[in-house]
């Protein structure tokens, strides 16, 4: 079957960021090596413009509009990462642009894409569709829906992550990235195998919301009949995204999952020890790696940091909560 | 007057250190750029290896050592920064290692310097001399001391930082660094001045240790008679070093001190808004900048962030004070 992005693709997209996307850093340090028996290279893409790899995806979507499209303007749905990214990339463009949020989402989140410009739309979590308000608007006001994951040009744009990694660290032979709506990881799949086939790619899901696990282990896509009570916000989905999980499904070579706890302590181990911040939704691939999830002996991984939207007091209380309870037995 | 170090000393680090240092990322974000109304560039001296840019400086001067020399061992005093990064490069260099510690410092320091195998020596600091004891165990088993400030091989190291950030970044029009013993502010500005004659030098110390600033002012090394309470336990001291003097007193533009609530805020502020994580001692620069305390308009400056070792409870205290006493009220 053929997969909605290439290689290419990948590259055309890496292309379009130059000079508008950070590279950011790739960090390692010896307590990690020495934690996960491996070399293991740390993805900082919680350091990318608006604090996490979305602004590739969301900006290069938005860029490859036609000129008149982009100046009618851009939407798009999310109470996080996503919404700040649209933001900023609409900024950027001088498109004008609309981000569709919660009604209860914490005020901040709102806060930073309206100082960026954009327009705030709520909705009520409990009675509304989200989906089909965006679509209404989107077709009232002639504006072209930028989705989170489910769009070739965002999965392209999250694979420059992974293009630039494995530019400077062709010795990689595991990559691990954190699976939300999976965007990211198809993006890193493409461009991953296609630069070094035998390389392996794992997806890190939180247990309470394996959705991209369960789909795989049912042979096609299945939804998960909660929504995931998890710390990692940005990942609780309930079926994965069709676009990426075509790619998911044929190049993952495993997903594992982590618990909250295990995701918290990676936070506080981040701080302490690569110096930086990663939000929960960020920090799953290094809980993974901390948590012995993975047979990585000897190996060199490639771990992406995919966030670091999290607020000073909130980090407080997940990483002193983690704390609290102690700290996952081989720490 | 002839400067303790040349450029050329500067460049022989660099050579040194390449491939054993990390070249620790350039980090900038829109929303500090509008806060400083200038370009703001922030070397994450954090990031280096064992957390602070104490890693350049120790390891060019043990490296730089006889062979003789190195096998007999090195030794330190540092409570901090300095002590773990003695640690690193003895076991590098497989350098016998002893560093000279109050025996009130936090165990947690003690404990990163004796993980990397180096010997720990305590002091009492209310009845030791702890000079005298670190030159009477030098002699008594032929070690070499390594200073953190007061050496020519660990201010050229130091200087390797701003080479890194002015090589990639020659735009740079202001540069401003903490000052603790004055070794990282003399190795900067003599690169600095070198690469760029027309650049301005601005170092940052804690207001309740000016020792520096004072100096200038009486137009020689003076001493604070208390030991400065500050929050930037790293730059306590009452006597600038000796020969970073030397290059500090003839090269820094200016001097300018921040508060402790203005360091506090800013090591939210580089959580936040960098997602990186800032000790106090290491925010002085950033916090300089964020209280406007330097004239930057429309300039391109270079902030130093010179460490990351702050335990996670004590920064949880540091910030969540800054939150609870309110931000300064440029914010």
């Amino acid at each position: 079957m053929t997969l909605p992005i290439t290689p290419a693709d990948i590259r055309t997209a890496a292309r379009a960021l130059d000079g508008i996307a950070v590279r950011t850093p790739h960090l390692s340090v010896a307590a990690l090596d020495a934690a996960a028996d491996a070399t293991v290279i740390v993805k900082a893409e919680n350091m990318q413009r608006t604090g996490s790899f979305k602004f590739r995806g969301a900006y290069h979507h938005a860029a490859s509009l036609p000129a008149d499209a982009r100046g009618r303007g851009i939407i798009g749905a999310s109470s996080g990462n996503h919404g700040q990214a649209l933001a900023l990339a609409g900024w950027l463009l001088h498109a004008p642009t609309t981000v569709v949020i919660p009604s209860d989402a914490p005020r901040a989140k709102a806060e930073g894409a309206m100082s960026l410009g954009a327009q705030i739309v709520t909705y009520d979590r409990r009675h509304d569709d989200r989906d089909a308000l965006v679509v209404g608007l989107a077709n009232e006001r002639g504006l072209s829906v930028i989705p989170s994951a489910n769009s070739p040009h965002v999965m392209a744009g999250a694979g420059t992550a992974a293009l630039e990694l494995l530019t400077e660290h062709p010795e990689i032979t595991t990559l691990v990235v954190p699976i939300g709506g999976g965007g990211l990881a198809a993006g890193t799949a493409v461009i991953a195998k296609h630069l070094r086939p035998g390389i392996r790619i794992v997806g890190v899901e939180p247990s309470a919301g394996a959705d991209t696990l369960a789909s795989l282990r049912a042979g096609h896509r299945v939804s998960l009949e909660e929504v995931p009570r998890t710390v990692a916000d940005g990942l609780g989905h309930t079926t994965p995204s069709a676009l990426p999980w075509q790619v998911n499904s044929l190049l993952l070579d495993d997903v594992v999952t982590v618990a909250d706890r295990e995701i918290t302590f990676a936070m506080g181990y981040a701080f302490q020890h690569l110096k930086c911040v990663a939000e929960p939704s960020g920090a799953v691939a290094l809980a993974a790696v901390l948590a012995n999830r993975l047979d990585l002996d000897g190996q060199t991984a490639g771990v992406m940091i995919s966030g670091g939207g999290v607020d000073l007091p909130v980090f407080h209380d997940l990483t002193s909560s983690a704390h609290r309870n102690g700290t996952p037995a081989h720490a």
